[in-house]
């Protein structure tokens, strides 16, 4: 297995007014950007702030397009069964966000009106679902590319978008509990899925640059949960399994992940049974892009008036 | 107050073939146009499925483009809080889905992981946060208007899209537990409001019949809980506020919802504290679209192959 050769890196210093008050929320609240909902991470987005994220959408198609990948879309929901299968909980139960119901009849409705009227808990009575909320757009694909059977020999790609949860309160606008996330995912050979990561470090450091903004590539960890979760975090960067794309948006010492690349080893494919062509477990990747966080990096760095950004932006991004 | 004069309606006959077994469901599986995932009404969708998502989507914003709304898009999650005060849990309480998150410390997590690796239930721990999932587009809004203070004299009107949550497991494909919702949203003098309506009965009844699809406008309800919840449903469709154009997708018997054009009265206007210039408590009108309905109701007349579909249609969805 190859060792990875991330792009040369570079960053350049953030301007420091953007940092002073008003905070750099509070701006994209002003101008309308973003809108309040009274819930820290939880957001509207004006019809421009869209009008990025859907560019950004469509430019990262056109960079994968030559890779045929099979398109799907899943909602923000996935199954529970699923998702207790994918491991999710072992790495990050405190980001999950489950879906629960009201199952009782019209004397429980009758109670739990009560109680939302003297403005008690009435979430007591709810019951789990069989959804939770997507952590990442990836997770409810494994068990449908699994369900096909054996990868044919060229592996597979896959092509995906979903808004994710994760349940983390943030006044950090770059950090929502409710955010998109666009993904290809690739299944096969370890050599097939490393350096489909290979060339995609290199599509989006090369995407990054063409929206003029500085970025560093650095080798990263998931947040696992707990002092075991620190020992998986420090062997998934030791082993090069993750590395991220940043960018300075809320502070130039801590930059925000905007892509990430990660390598899975046989993670998904022990999981899920999901075997190659030859019967050998298969080996995953992704990279996935951040919409809402790029399109952030963008208005930090290009400034709140779209209709002002660089013209060689504007073209890039719309043509 | 005039009344509403709805358009003429018709209904051609399905083809029968269509409900014979495989079902429609099946049919949509097997092309690969929906994906299982194990949960009813719980589903991937294609490539091919999402571009004609996407089509309707932006026909819908051509139709209503000369009335220069304000575009919003919210998270499929909203403020609890804000939930609990728009009254929806008093009419659909069976239909909400709240989000629960563990809040535990390491003990507690070794105690969950236990329980999943035991198949037995581990969500008895989880605790619901401040989010509820969206149930319809136009929820997140009302506060965020009323927000704003006192309408202008023009009134407002907000063009809206989001991913909704309505907790009915079907194996009908047109109730599905996650769907897209685009609608626009008028707020005003009852005027106002019903002028929007009235235009829309229009706009909407000819897209459908551009679409080649049959048709019918019909007085409805919405499906309020419980004993108490028939009297509103019978007072909501004597007083013409809810109108429904239905196409028939599963059966010609309960054809399916595919536009609902609502006139709330000063419902949300009293709820929010939403008035008018002159100080009156602001009316509101909303018509929503069904984006996953008028899909499947256009595979189902149409046939599940889109290159096939008759050459106007294509050409009103992609020009």
């Amino acid at each position: 297995m190859e060792s990875l050769s991330p792009a040369p890196t570079f960053c350049e210093p953030l301007d420091d007014d953007g940092l002073a008050e008003p905070t750099f929320l509070d701006r994209l609240f002003d101008q309308g950007l973003l809108v309040r909902t009274g819930v820290d991470g939880l957001y509207g987005r004006s019809g421009a702030f869209e009008s990025v994220v859907e560019a950004l959408d469509r430019l990262i198609g056109r960079l994968g397009a030559a890779d045929n990948a099979e398109v799907l879309r899943f909602p923000p929901g996935m199954s529970r069964p699923a998702f207790e299968r994918s491991g999710y909980l072992k790495g990050f139960p405190n980001l999950a966000g489950t879906v629960h119901s009201f199952c009782g009849h019209e004397g429980e409705h009758a109670k739990l009106l009560a109680c939302v009227e003297a403005g008690e808990d009435w979430t007591a009575g709810q019951r789990a679902t069989d959804i939770v909320l997507t952590p990442a757009a990836c997770y409810p694909l494994y068990p449908v590319a699994a369900a096909r059977g054996p990868l044919p020999a060229e592996g597979r790609l896959f092509d995906l978008q979903s808004y994710c949860f994760r349940r983390e309160p943030s006044l950090e606008p770059t950090r929502m509990q409710l955010f998109r996330m666009r993904e290809y995912v690739r299944m096969g050979s370890p050599d097939q899925v490393l350096a489909f990561r290979e060339s995609w470090l290199e599509r989006g450091t090369q995407m990054i640059r063409d929206l003029a903004l500085p970025l560093a590539i650095d080798a990263a960890n998931d947040p696992f949960f707990g002092r075991a979760g620190r020992m998986l975090a420090n062997n998934q960067r030791a082993q090069g399994l993750k590395f991220e794309l940043n960018v300075p948006v809320n502070s130039v010492e801590k930059p925000t992940a905007c892509l990430s690349f990660n390598y899975h080893q046989d993670h998904f494919g022990t999981t899920w049974d999901l075997v190659q062509a030859d019967g050998e477990v298969a080996h995953t990747a992704c990279v996935g892009f951040g919409l809402e966080r790029i399109t952030l990096a963008l208005l930090r760095h290009h400034g709140l008036d779209l209709a002002a950004w660089p013209e060689g932006v504007r073209r890039v991004l719309w043509g």
